[in-house]
Formats: structure tokens, sequence, C-alpha cells
């Protein structure tokens, strides 16, 4: 049913020519992480998303995970898939070698995931989030904390989670109301009811390991009365053995739309005689933990669209070359397989074109992503990292938005068949829709990208990010044929769309803070059309120079080139449309009182 | 759990100052579609959406129409539902007297049919089926078939289907293979296998009356040999009796995405002695007879997907309202409801301007198309006629393409709650996924539309509607205001995107019909746009002339200028860049090949 080969061609491509894979081995403590092992890392992990979580995708979304008795059972294949993915050391790829980890890139592991997630989105839900727990803990735990839960957990025999949302606060976490009892040991007793908990149990691993905002008693109000504590679901004694079970349970999971094999649970912590935890860090700081946890993790679910994407595409393009159906509009003998349509070859490339434009953009920022923390010079740390800042929402909000587009256009390639279940196809668009939700909304990741990442430094990064794409741009000036002057018109036509829109948004977010939010998403798109339009040019450039040294006997930078045009005709040229929305879309959006509607 | 109320404000609205039902009232045979009458229809209309479809509409996707033995079983309360529907005579409303029906404008059953749609669209499906094998007897049927089919169709006791699709075939209808052999008694034994017949067997009705596509034996290849079979689930006699069973079997049905109270049937005709049937019109004519029936179906499926948006705009609109959650961005003492918040302002509002959009657009259309039959004077006739083959394309692709957006807006708004079945919002989104494929994909409107509408005649028609908008252009110039000035400034743009499109389309389809063709999408949309927005100006202009007569103490045409105001900042934007796809798309969607894929 489903099938899944990892695009490696288009991986290395990204990871060596865009990304900079060679300069991020460069990096101190980054020296292991040669162009082979790379290649024989991402090799491996192909073979496994392919051979063993991609045969488990669609049985698992039609079996579900499920609940009974406060515990939950995976679908079939799960717990199995699981075993030997810990086994194979996948889960602490990226993770401290300190603590048993293998202590690679995030560029490495961020393809890697990639993987995981096209092939099965709700299995690697379950590493995403113990991996979140660990690098909170990494960060912010004590000596006795980290000995005790991150050699198992970055082993994989233990799995985390993330307990942040409350029924009546959703993503509003200044209303969270579970209450953290401190006891004379040093130790707290947790009591309050989370929901939306991404495997908050199951039957994989030995144990599970609770991150969980609570407040203390007298704790400030809002968010600066929020305290991150961790309590498992066995208690775990000095020599690391499991004990009592703690007053910690799933009291039922949610039917959903989507991600069916991944159980979103609502967790009781104390509804008996109060669930034990520890506290992390400093007390009211939970926040700024979270927040670390929520950056890495925004970033995954970037990477889950891109992934979905990809999944989507490869399933609708193995459709389009087999069905047989209609005549060439053309003309033809007889009737053609449907990718000869020329509509469908138009879906497929929007699909082809910005699967790649968000890998593009994603391992790039990923590369950043290790520059910020290992590099020896500050002022280059602090230009990658303010990079990242800034990206991150466009990496989270623009690819899970196109994810869900192209698992779109994967059901409508499909015709008919694509309404079916048994197809597969429409898994894909099911699964995608949580994208843009968890993790903080499209709207949630437009507010931070205008406000503390606009706004607040008055444009500066994004002023730097434009210089850079100006500096493709005057390359792109240099190449010949309509390719390229097509590439290069869309694209300046982009990178005009996009400092006009952030001029306005830095010069009237003090004054008119509602109305600048109306364009927020807006914004936020065509920054993620424009930067990946950009990642495309610099791809199609690299190709251009590739085809120019004599190795154009290799099709893909032919191909390279034009995906490119086709992003730039078909992509790009929405970009002049939302520039014009973001600045002067607040009228009409504002003007209507509430009780007209 | 679903709640709808008819926005029978918007409805009269359109229906009089938009859509002329005053003029249409004036046509010869609708002398009875006062203003009085056509109020009280759409009143009861509204009950009945509202009172008894709506509260079935989540239930019935919960437990989803069931099969076992060759028989269908429907959800609780459909049957019961059916019987009142039948009862009070909605199925005739716009059938021909003579056989019992009503007679009503087709301007007054759009609206009628919207409601049914948007309350609940699996429900809605087999009313619409019916009606499609009515239109195809009044037309095409002898008089025998007229008198032993019609009234009982008309009267809802008996339901109809269309039976087009074959495995093998798809969309592809020259590839029909189901055979019909003439018997010595002048009926037809047909023998074959069709897939995706909606309502094919259900347990609502004493017969089902099945409309067959087939080949008689010696018929010519492809389209040019397909006739058309009326073949009735129970045979009838002379006397409008049941009698024995026909050959006719559901023999499974599909697990699908959406409408999953509305049985999709795999039908097998004459697996045992031969399924009876009789021809309808001539032998090898059956495709034309098809066309007929399926425009009027395009078109109402276009309004389902106005029916959805509208739907799930109801539903977002409320929970918006209702849910409190996070602080206003400007500034606020506690929480408020999420409608305060721009983002979420700006998602209600991009569904209720599209909304009305799409419902402008359509009813316009259904008024065109009853002058196109009834006006006195035939030039008239035909200008109508060419109006509605334009934009029949346009309302089915682009009403459908929108109304899946705001489904998925719909689940937006929700946050969380909107991945979560129980919700309800998913429900729309699944359900609108099928309308943009089936009687016809986006992509085969667009086909259509470029093609057979507008490189056929040279663009003229698309012409002449560019000649109209032009006319509002200079009424919209005339008005005082920044409302105004930006609605005029967006239509404006939007005019040329049209006009150069059409052009280009117009120009090159002769000589280039593979590039011209990547272009039918990206035109279909910004067609729908742009006459949508046409529609939206009107109605500003409507509404200012009536705040002008000093009717502005009625705030619906306040919010009507403010909503024009909002789509061309938000949805007309968008035109500048489609033309650019249209014009200069080809290259980078065709240029490469498909091995490189």
């Amino acid at each position: 049913m489903s099938s899944y080969a990892a695009p490696l061609k288009d991986m290395h491509f990204v990871l060596r020519e865009l990304a900079g894979l060679d300069r991020v081995a460069e990096l101190p403590g980054f020296e292991d992480a040669t162009p082979d092992l790379v290649e024989a890392i991402l090799d491996e992990a192909g073979k496994f998303a392919g051979g063993v979580l991609a045969p488990i995708n669609f049985s698992g979304d039609q079996e579900g995970a499920s609940w009974a008795d406060r515990t939950v059972t995976m679908p079939a294949g799960f717990k199995e898939a699981y075993r030997q993915f810990a086994e194979a050391g996948w889960n602490g790829l990226s993770c401290e070698p300190a603590f048993g980890g293998q202590g690679l890139p995030k560029l490495v592991s961020a393809a890697v995931q990639e993987m995981w997630k096209a092939a099965n989105i709700s299995f690697s839900l379950c590493p995403l989030l113990t991996l979140g727990a660990i690098e909170a803990l990494t960060l912010c735990g004590s000596n006795e904390q980290q000995r005790k839960y991150l050699p198992e957990m970055i082993a994989g025999r233990w799995t985390g989670t993330m307990n942040l949302t409350e029924p009546q606060a959703g993503s509003d976490l200044a209303a969270v109301r579970t209450r953290a009892v401190p006891q004379p040991d040093g130790s707290y007793r947790i009591y309050g009811q989370k929901i939306f908990i991404t495997y908050g149990e199951h039957d994989m691993a030995e144990n599970i390991v609770h991150l969980v905002l609570a407040r203390t008693p007298d704790a400030p109000e809002g968010v600066k009365g929020i305290s991150l504590f961790v309590v498992p679901k066995f208690m775990v004694d000095d020599q690391g053995r499991l004990g009592s079970r703690n007053d910690a349970y799933c009291v039922s999971i949610e039917h959903k739309l989507g991600i069916h094999a991944s159980p979103t649970c609502v967790m009781a912590f104390g509804d008996n005689e109060g669930a034990v935890g520890t506290l992390v860090g400093r007390e009211n700081e939970g926040l700024k933990y979270m927040f670390i946890m929520m950056n890495a993790a925004r970033f995954a679910v970037g990477l889950e669209g891109l992934a979905l994407g990809e999944a989507a595409y490869q399933k609708a393009l193995a459709y389009a070359k087999d069905r047989v159906q209609g005549r060439d509009i053309g003309g033809s003998a007889g009737s053609v397989a449907i990718i000869r349509h020329p509509d469908v070859r138009r879906m497929l490339m929007l699909m082809k074109a910005q699967s790649e434009a968000m890998r593009a953009l994603a391992y790039t920022v990923a590369a950043a992503h290790d520059a910020a923390l290992h590099h020896p010079e500050a002022e280059l740390r602090r230009q990658n990292q303010a990079f990242v800042d800034l990206m991150i929402p466009v990496v989270k909000g623009w690819s899970t938005e196109t994810g869900n587009e192209l698992a779109y256009l994967g059901v409508q390639v499909h015709g008919g068949m694509g309404f079916i279940e048994e197809t597969g196809a429409a898994q894909f668009m099911r699964d995608a829709r949580i994208l843009t939700i968890y993790e903080g909304t499209t709207g949630i990741q437009a507010n931070d990208l205008i406000g503390r990442k606009i706004a607040r430094e008055g444009g500066a990064t994004v002023k730097s990010v434009i210089a850079l794409m100006r500096e493709t741009e005057a390359l792109l000036e240099q190449q010949e044929g309509d390719d390229f002057a097509a590439i290069k018109a869309a694209l300046a036509y982009g990178i005009v769309a996009v400092d006009a829109a952030a001029e306005h948004i830095a010069a009237h977010y003090a004054s008119d803070i509602r109305g600048v939010s109306v364009g927020a998403v807006p914004f936020l798109k065509l920054m993620g059309i424009v930067c990946g339009g950009w990642q495309m040019a610099r791809a199609a450039l690299v190709s251009q120079a590739k085809i120019a040294a004599g190795q154009g006997g290799d099709p893909y930078y032919a191909a390279k080139i034009i995906t490119a045009r086709f992003y730039a005709d078909h992509v790009l040229s929405a970009a002049t449309g939302l520039a014009h929305t973001v600045v002067h879309g607040a009228t009409g959006a504002l003007a209507l009182s509430e009780e007209l509607f």
C-alpha cells in the first residue's frame, strides 16, 4: 500500500551544495560528519524508512491506536518497529555523546527526520516528542535528572512527552491551572488535567517521561508563574531501576481526522494520591524552557510539512505514470498515461518544485542552527542565530501550509480514486491537517514572525536576508537564456515584495498593531514563497555551474533548472499580490463590527 | 452538533438585487414566482434544512451508509427525512408542471438547493441525481418513458441515478464497454459494471431509475457509439405498478474520505439474465443527452462548493464568537473571544466574502439560465445561453476549489478542536474534497472553459463579460471614499488580468494547445476570482445606493461594502499573478521529460 523511497539525490544535493555540509563538518565537534559517513547514514535511514516504517503507515491509520482501562495499545507492527528503531540507535542521532548520543549535526538529523516523517508521520511523533524532552533536560535539567533519565531516553528505551495544553487554555499558556505542591523531600505533587498529549501513553517503551507545565503555590499570575516538572510514568530509583506506578494516567484518547496511529491523550495528573514530580531548572521559568523545546519542535513540524508533501508527491507521481486514461490533448493514437495531460503535469510540478524548495530552505536553516551553536566566532554565532530565529516561524508556517496544499493536490491527481481511502492518498491529506495547528498555529507563527522577529529589531535580520537574496539576483543576471531570465525576474519581484511588506510592518507595528497583524499570515506566506524561490534560484545556479564544468551528463542538473523556472512562474508569481494584502489588507478585515458577521 | 441557519438575508439580496428575480418572474411561465411566494418558499426550505437535514448530518457521517447482501441501509433518520422531503413536494420544485412539478425558475431552486447541500450534502445528493435523471427523461425520453417514470420521480417516490464511469475508463467516456443487446420486443439487455454510482442502491424509495451509458452491437468506437438506457431497479408495468426485480444490483460500496452517508455504489448490470432497459432518445447519441444532464449537474456541484463554504463559515463563526482564549494583541484586561484576534477575523472574512461572492455569481448564472430557456427574444436567449455556457465550468471549478479552501480555513479557526472529529469542522473538509473531482475534475472544467468556451469562438463571450465588468468599473469610479477606490482599483487590475489571459488563450490555443492547457486551471481560478469580485462590486454599488436612499439604518448594506473591500484586497489581489502564470507558465511545466520526474 504505502511505498516511500527517500529522495537521496536531492537530499545530498541540498546538504552539500545549498546548506554547506562541508562547512558544518568543519565546526568543532562535528569532525565525524564526513561525506562518506553522512552518505552511509542516509542510505541506512532510507532503507529503514522505506522498509520498516512505510509498510505500517496505511495499516496504522486504518487500525489506529486504541484505549482501554487507562492503557493504549498501538496498531500492529508499531511496537516491533519501535524496538528496531531504538536498537539501531536512530533515536540518539543528534543527542549529546556524553549521554550516549551520536552528536551529529542538526543538518544531518534533519534529513533523517524527513524520512521518518514521510514514511510514517504517526510513528515519527514518538521519537520527536522524546527528542524535545531530551533537549529540555539536556539544557535545563539537574545533574541528577540528566543521569537518571537521559541515557535511557537517548537509547530510546524510555520516551518523552510535552504537557502544555489544558482544556480551558488552548494556545494561551497564561491560563495554565495545573498545580504543583511542594513536598518535604523537595519533590512536588502535581494535580491537573492536560489535553492533546501526543504519545502520553502507549505500549512501545518501558517508561514515559512527562514534562509538565504547572504552577507552584503563590506563583505569579500569567506566564511568569509557570514552572516545568518532570513526571515519570514509573518512578525511577537512584540505581535507575523502575519502581512504583506514578499517579499520571491517560484517561482517554481523541478520535481525530488524521494521525490515527499517534495516540493523542487526555492526561490526568494526581487524580489519586498526586503525581510525583521534580522541578526542572528554576521555579517560574518553565515558559522559557518550553520555548527552547518549542523552537526545535516548530522546526521539526516544518519538516513534517515538507515530508508529507514529498510523500504525497511520490504517490501521485507513481499513479500518474501508471494510470492510462484519455488521449493526449495534442493528439495521440490511443490513451496515454495521465502524466501526459498538461494539468496533471502542472500539479505534479507544483508538488515537486515546492517539495524541493521547502527542503532547501529547511536544511539551510538547520545548517545555520549548527553554526549558531558551534561556530568558534561569536559574531557568526549571533548572525546565524538571528537567521534561525527569523526563519523558524517561516519554516513551520509556510512548510505546513504548503504540505497541506501538496497533499490536497495529491488527491486531485488521483481523481475519483483519491477520494477512496484504500488508495492512501487521502491519508496524507488527513494527516497533514494537524501540522498548521499543533506547536502553534500558522497565525501564532506569523505573529511571532512580525512581532518578535521583525518589528522588535526594526527589520534588521530580514534586511540582511534581503541583501543575501539580492546577491543571488545579481548572479542570476549574469546567466544566459530564458530560464534564468524568468527566474531572475520572478525573484526580483519577490524581493521587492518582501522588502515593501517588511518595511510596512516595521514602520507601523507599534502604532497599528491590530492592522499590521491582519497581514501576518500573508507576510509569512510571502516570506516562505520568496525564500523558497531564493533557494531554488541558488540550486539553479549551482546546477548551471555543474553543467558548465562538464557534468551535464547527469540530467538532474537540467531538471533542477527547469524546476526552478516552473517555481518562478507558478509560485513566486503570487508574491506581489501577497505584499498588496500585507500593506492594504487591514481596513477591510477590521472594519466590520463583530455582531455584523 | 450540526446547526445551520439559511442565510436568508443575503440570499434575498442576491436574488433581487444582483440576479434580477423581478425580471425572471416576468419571463413566460414564471409568473407565479412573485416575491411573496419566493420568500415563503425560502423560509420553509430554511426551516426544513435547519430542522430536519442538519441534525442528521454529523450522525450520518459517523454511522455511514452500510452494505450487506446487495442492499444498502441508510444511517438513522435518513429514510424518515427523505419521506418528509418528498411529501412536502421539495423534489419537484423546478420540474415540469405537466408531470406534477411546480415549474419554478432555476434561480429559486438554486437558493433552495444551496440550503439542502449546506445542511446535509450526503442527503442532498439523492434528490440531485434524481433531478438529473428527470431532466434527461423530460428532454429526451419517449412519451411512454415520461408517463411511466416522471410523475413518480418528480414526486420523489422513486429516485434516479447516472451510470457513466467504468473501472478502466474513469473520466474517459470513449472507453465505456458496457453492452446493450437488442431484444425482439424492442427492449435491450444491459451487461457491464459501473463504479462511483451515487445512490445506486438505498432504502429510502420504492424504486430506483438508473440511466446507463452502454454500447449497442456494432456501435462506432469512442464517444460516438454510446447510447443512453433507462434501467429500473424494479420493472414497471403499463399501469405504473412495480413488477419483478431487474438484474441491476449494487455489489459493494466504497469506503470514502467523506460524504459517508451517501452510498457510492459499484453496480453490476446483467450478471444473471441481463438487466432490462429501454433506449432513451436515439442510438449513439447518449453522450449528447448526458451532457445536458451534466451541465445541470456541474452547476449544482458548484452550488455544493458554495454551500459547504457557507456551512463551514457558520460553524467557524459560532466557535470564534464563543471561544474565549488569549488577550487582544492591542491590549485587553482579560481573555477575549478569538474573533477579536486579527488573524481569526481575516480567516472569517475570507470565508464570508468568498461565500457571498460565490453565491452572487452562481445565482446570476442561474437567472441567465432561466432567461436562456424562457426569454421571448431569440437573441437574448442566445446571449444568455452563451453566458451560461461560459460560466458553468467557472461556477463548478472555482466554487468547488474555493469551498475546499473555506472548509480548510474552518478547521483552522477551530485550532486543535478542528482536528477532533466530534467538533464537526473536519467533516466539511472531508465532504468537500470530492467536489473538485466528481462531475468532471477542475482540470476537465478548465479545459472545457479554455477550449470549447473561449478558443472555439475566439473569446467572443468572455469579451462581452469583460465589457460588462468595465461598466461596473465605470460606476465604481463615480463613487466617493477609500472603500470604493480600493474596490475599483482591484477590479480594474482583475479585468486587465482576465483580458490579457483570455487574449493569450484565444491567440495561441490552436498553435500550442499543450502550452495553453497548462494555464487552464490558473485561468479558471482567475475567472472565478474576478467574476466573483465583479459581483461583490455590484453588491457594494447597490448597497451604497440603498444607503443614499435612506436605508442606511440596515447595517447589512454597510457590511456588504466592507466585505467587498476585503475581497478586493485579500482575494482579487491574486489576479495579476494568476494571469502571469497563464501567459508564462507553459515552459517550466512542460520542459521536463517524464522519466526525470
